[in-house]
């Protein structure tokens, strides 16, 4: 059986500009297991083969935006960045509501995922981020 | 570390008509934190620098669509739009199937989510809304 | 405050081929309420001003696909299909692995969701599906 | 009443190239169904005439990637494919976090889905995978 093309070596997979809406990371949580401590996650696959660097805006309902945080995805790498544990230029505040845009130097994919462990069971949500896929040729 | 490119001032996010499908408020819930109480959300970001008026058309299956319900977005804000406590022109009925169409002067990226609580440990689903972005072409 | 346009009496919003792959309605359920027994659905909207003829046709992993089942949308209004509860031409297998394609005569707009209550909490999942909006083109 | 408009024998339903951000398969799980287990799914539909060859190909934080894991959907036919399951060139670590490009010969969909049953009440989420449909053509 051959591969249906020849080797992709460099696809461009992705977009660089996504953006998510419901960004609220819940306050507490129940159960030892860290991994099921509530928390939002931004899950950023960089397919390609160069560096990319990530920076990461945050909305408010009430006050400026903060940011950017800034992460580098190496090339065929993926970083699922647990948003609960960015702190730099400042932490992201527990039971607020805010909205992000991901703004990337190469074409990545983001997905974004809560879990809610307040109740006995956890609960999860997840789904792909909105690809504003036009953005840097608007820019120029 | 430099930026991928100059600063991004005034980027285009989003789109200025979105729907969803599967609206449908739980009609009661369980657990003393308010935040979880069964509700719906429409999680609205505005990364422009212009305010945005968005107006929410709520569709039935038995009835003509209700609205529309106005919220301002200023720019560079987030309103999370929990649909309970639209009353607006009129109240969201529980517990019955509907849809919603959002428009907005401006883009805005648009997050759907339910949280149902009826039971013990709470549901919850989120989905990107869907992006009717040839919405305004279309209409001149 | 004016409305961001002139009236928008005639949106077309969504797409007239849609398709969900996850398919797979969880064979039992616990609790009372019936809202709360597994199913899942195809939730369309069809915010036009004509009816809107809906075929879903069910694919599967052994056999050929079934359908289509026929369901009308009338204009401005919705139908939350449960898939459990359509027979003609046949049932949806409970249990079963399928996935689903919907054609409609009018656009529309399609989520999928399931709600499995197979433990004491219920689970819930929504996505709004993947719209296949060159379609008609495609065949002309 | 007539379908919407000639008979659709070879509709093109998808894309060939498609990608998920968050995958991590919880490392353990409660319940007796073995259907309850903890597990991470690609949903596939191909509802085109021909067979598809389908390479998966995961990306990890910290190696380079693995893969292609080969899986074949014949025409009109449906694979849930289990990662827990995939062993061929290697199994898939538990625990880990990773994302997947999927590389089809024929347009297929794809659905991303968890199935998390750690706590007592299992938790889902689901979301239709990122469409990279230009990936073809930039190759050629």
């Amino acid at each position: 059986m051959s591969a249906p093309d020849a080797p992709a070596r460099r696809p461009r997979v992705g977009a660089t500009c996504w953006a998510i809406g419901d960004g609220w990371i819940p306050p507490y949580g129940t159960g030892e297991d860290p991994t099921l401590a509530s928390h939002e996650s931004l899950c950023l696959l960089n397919a390609g083969p160069d560096d990319a660097r990530v920076e990461i805006r945050l909305y408010f309902a009430d006050r400026p935006p903060a940011g950017p945080y800034v992460v580098v995805v190496p090339g065929e790498r993926v970083r699922h960045v647990t948003l609960n544990d960015l702190d730099d230029p400042e932490p992201v505040p527990r039971g607020t509501d805010y909205s992000a845009v991901v703004l990337a130097s190469a074409p990545v994919v983001v997905q974004h995922t809560r879990l809610d462990s307040r109740q006995a069971a956890n609960a999860l949500f997840s789904t792909i981020a909105h690809p504003v896929d036009t953005f840097r040729e608007e820019l120029r």
